[in-house]
């Protein structure tokens, strides 16, 4: 139910190049009126209203005013509480008989009604005053009153209190949209879109493009949508992003190229996707790894919402290895420890079977995660429905141990670990009181992989039980690099295929490896991450004719 | 081959509402950076190069800088021209024995190479400057070049005298984008619209919002594409317009709407229309006719190059049977004269029996125009293919007359004139020696029609004789307001249906007569004209639910 936005930026083709994406939610401030404008606009120019219903102060006493909105509830036929998308102001409906055509208008009209009135701003008698309301200090005295519009009994109260399920707020999504919170979700995102296009294209001359929608097909990536075309047999097919436009641009010369582009994969609905989404797509010629980084964290920076915490920037970074080992995954989710341990050198001679039998293979580890405070906030079902996860989705074994805790559910495998490897884990993992500590081993990437997912598993776990692990006011960016520029193909692992796709520069440091080792060699690819989602990637392009062809025709067979 | 837009705004539901469309060709000015920006944005952070090619001036001498740019030419193995999106500079190609790496990467580069290049920005020598260049007093002396990407002999050089065909030019889109004219029209493009976002977001709370554009079918208007879904026999169809979702957005409370949206229609490409098109949409509440207007003139007028005239608010305005009676359409080119004049009363006792008969005819109307110095710049056949236009086309006979003239065509019919109308006419139309009058009878509209194109005709065919009608610099503005709110049914003109669509408002001083003549009633639909084509149109909605009920269930019965 946020509205959210998936930003990709992607750099060019003749002319060294690179790209980055990024996606962000709604947030969830009910602030209506951001701090972040800079200057408040005119709401109420060239139409009915003087003012919104919501900036009505004391500053305004005396004024004859004229405002449109919706009425919001009504008490005993003499307060009228009317609302728009800025706020809630109280109107007294006038009692004497020479205004009974304007009580009757405003006493019969339903809730949700639109009506327009005009009267005077006063000050609402002392006592009568509420604090909690912006304008809470005034009231409008009406003197007229239209009824713009009527409305029917209501499937839902539009007030932020009543429940209701997501399936009637998507079926009436029209009224949904008259709450605080839907209100602030489609403002916010309009403004920071709106400073993203003033960065890039007032402040560092990014040219915006609109790119064709109605295209051919792309070889490669996901399933795109088909559009049947006047000539029988030949169809169009909708962009998975304006890749192939932004490359024809920088080669065309226009060198900062950017566009808030549609995009559209017929791959059904995920959380983080629908057929259609919208990403920030940038191209720019002459630039490197360092210079697109800054772009996108000053980007950030200007565009933020002034009512968060200012970002600090430079963003920090982790290449995909150090990623991998430490939070067994490429976007580590980084506003909480629980790091992931090698603890192999201190199970070298254990007696445990299955350590011993992933240590002798190549690539073998063992791997260790600490969970503060475990075996106080989780239960002994807790622990097992997590073993029983790495069994069921990994096919690998989980230990718990509890180093120090008095409460111990170890398993009867756990006993056989000895006490210079418990005390070894206290000392390297700063094990404290309560700390449960689970423990797997096998093949690196595996080991990590499954650990990774426990790691979220157990914070989501922990923070239902009422501890606060990730604090919800914190966001977490992180770029990760160093990506490998050549994967292993899955049926045939003795061939390569690109990473991400293979017009990705390798890493300057590893040209000389893609003519030996070409499997090592890491790629200028790079992905924006924050709170443990990909919010971006981007590469620098390979600009060398040569290199180009040496990796398409020798390296990956193409 | 000119990047155009196209925009429309449309207003509310729920609320009193009305839309406005419009479209704008790239100009044909050749200043590359514009000067409508309030601040030069910096071309060159986060990349290799320090400044751009078009902006060094004396202010920069002595300084190292590095440019990053397309090899215009060369001469002599001496100097070099470098071109970026900016401009052009003189590059020095060092002749010492100890660059001769240097040298020989810039004298073997074909043109149209991409180099980058570092050196000292110095003098040129007394005389050699170049005062056409806005580089020309000043040169760079390189020291290092790296070739960035080496380029194949090119199917057209990138200058500007070169003539190419518009297949060639489109074939090699890439390339044709190097030009300086494609690059000032996407620049121009991007900064107008990014202007717009500035005045609707910033300076009026306009809320930026991204519709669907997967949706379902609108019945009526335009063919529309259609999307195969996962499930079979179910289709997707790309939008005609947003218009269902920013009614939506109106009822729900979002007030003021825009959005720069992709809009589809599956009717091929005409000179004005592509099948995919893009039209400022805006939607707002509470508005009348007077607001939207002065809206769309502050948007204009706020967006408008700088390196134009001032546009001139408010717009003159024109009702649609004035712009029909004057003009013989609802789009009238107001930068010249050649107005239709009604001459029926000069020839109620005619002899001439083509006129005779139209003026005793329902509507029936004697019309004509004034060719200015027609005598003088058209030809004989000119005027005979004028006539066979209007016979060929409209089934109508139009008389040439020549009241003053010497030279006089006129034809056995004309001769019957009486000397009584000529002079007649000579006074009414200001008739000046080598005038010609074009003069035809029928039907009110159909009599307008006809001369509405001959205007236009003639008008090419006197520009096409070196006179110069309508000033290329000139943009002429022009509303056309209270459009008929119904038309006849072509099948049944006993039948009424909506002019436009069924949720127009009545022109308020017409309300009583749509229980008594409604055919008689004027909308409020209004378009905006420029120099002769429609490039934009809204209508203030229906909100009141009773009157949309009669309309749609008494007058279109719905």
């Amino acid at each position: 139910m946020f509205s959210c936005w998936i930003s990709r930026q992607y750099w060019g083709f003749s002319t060294p190049t690179g790209r980055i994406a990024h996606l962000i939610r709604g947030s969830l401030s009910r602030t209506l009126v951001l701090s972040s404008q800079r200057r408040t606009p005119e709401f109420s120019s060239f139409v009915a209203r003087t003012n919104t219903c919501g900036e009505l102060r004391s500053s305004h006493l005396g004024q004859e005013v004229t405002l449109c909105g919706w009425i919001q509830y009504r008490r005993q036929n003499i307060f009228l509480v009317l609302r728009d998308f800025h706020g809630l102001v109280q109107v007294v409906i006038p009692q004497e008989e020479s205004a009974a055509s304007v009580k009757k208008i405003l006493c019969e009209a339903p809730v949700e009604s639109v009506v327009q009135v005009s009267g005077t701003v006063i000050s609402r008698p002392p006592g009568q005053e509420n604090p909690k309301m912006p304008t809470g200090e005034i009231e409008v005295k009406v003197k007229t009153a239209e009824l713009l519009n009527s409305c029917k009994k209501l499937p839902f109260e539009i007030k932020d209190f009543v429940k209701k399920t997501e399936a009637l707020r998507l079926q009436y999504r029209y009224l949904d949209l008259r709450s605080f919170q839907m209100q602030y979700n489609l403002r916010l995102r309009s403004q920071m879109v709106m400073k993203m296009r003033e960065y890039l294209c007032n402040l560092h001359g990014f040219v915006d493009i609109e790119t064709p929608t109605l295209f051919k097909r792309t070889p490669g990536g996901a399933k795109e949508f088909v559009i049947p075309s006047r000539e029988p047999g030949k169809f169009y097919c909708l962009p998975q992003s304006p890749q192939q436009f932004k490359q024809l641009l920088m080669v065309g010369g226009l060198d900062r190229y950017f566009q808030v582009a549609r995009c559209y994969r017929d791959e059904g609905s995920r959380p983080d996707r629908q057929p259609e989404f919208t990403q920030i797509d940038i191209e720019m010629s002459f630039v490197d790894q360092t210079g697109i980084r800054s772009l996108i964290e000053g980007l950030l920076q200007y565009s933020w919402p002034n009512d968060k915490d200012p970002l600090v920037v430079p963003f920090p970074s982790m290449t995909f290895v150090e990623a991998l080992a430490s939070y067994g995954t490429d976007k580590p989710d980084t506003r909480f420890g629980m790091k992931i341990i090698d603890i192999s050198d201190m199970f070298r001679n254990t007696e445990v079977e299955f350590l011993q039998d992933a240590l002798s293979k190549p690539q073998g580890a063992v791997k260790a995660i600490c969970i503060s405070e475990g075996a106080k906030y989780l239960k002994r079902k807790d622990i097992e429905s997590i073993r029983k996860f790495a069994a069921d989705h990994f096919n690998q074994e989980v230990l718990p141990v509890f180093p120090k805790a008095s409460r111990n559910w170890n398993t009867p495998v756990a006993q056989s670990i000895l006490e210079e490897q418990r005390s070894g884990l206290i000392r390297l993992m700063e094990i404290q009181e309560d700390d449960v500590v689970l423990l797997t081993a096998g093949e690196h990437k595996k080991a990590c992989s499954v650990l990774g997912k426990l790691r979220l598993e157990c914070a989501d776990l922990l923070e239902a039980r009422g501890l606060v692990l990730r604090d919800p006011a914190l966001f977490s960016f992180l770029w990760v690099v160093d990506f490998p520029l050549f994967l292993p193909k899955e049926e045939n692992p003795g061939e390569l295929e690109s990473a991400h796709h293979p017009f990705t520069a390798p890493h300057p440091s590893d040209l000389q490896l893609l003519y030996t080792e070409p499997e090592k060699v890491r790629s200028q690819h790079y992905d924006l991450v924050l709170n443990g989602s990909e919010i971006g990637g981007g590469s620098i392009r390979i600009h060398d004719a040569e290199l180009q062809r040496y990796i398409l025709a020798t390296l990956l067979k193409g």
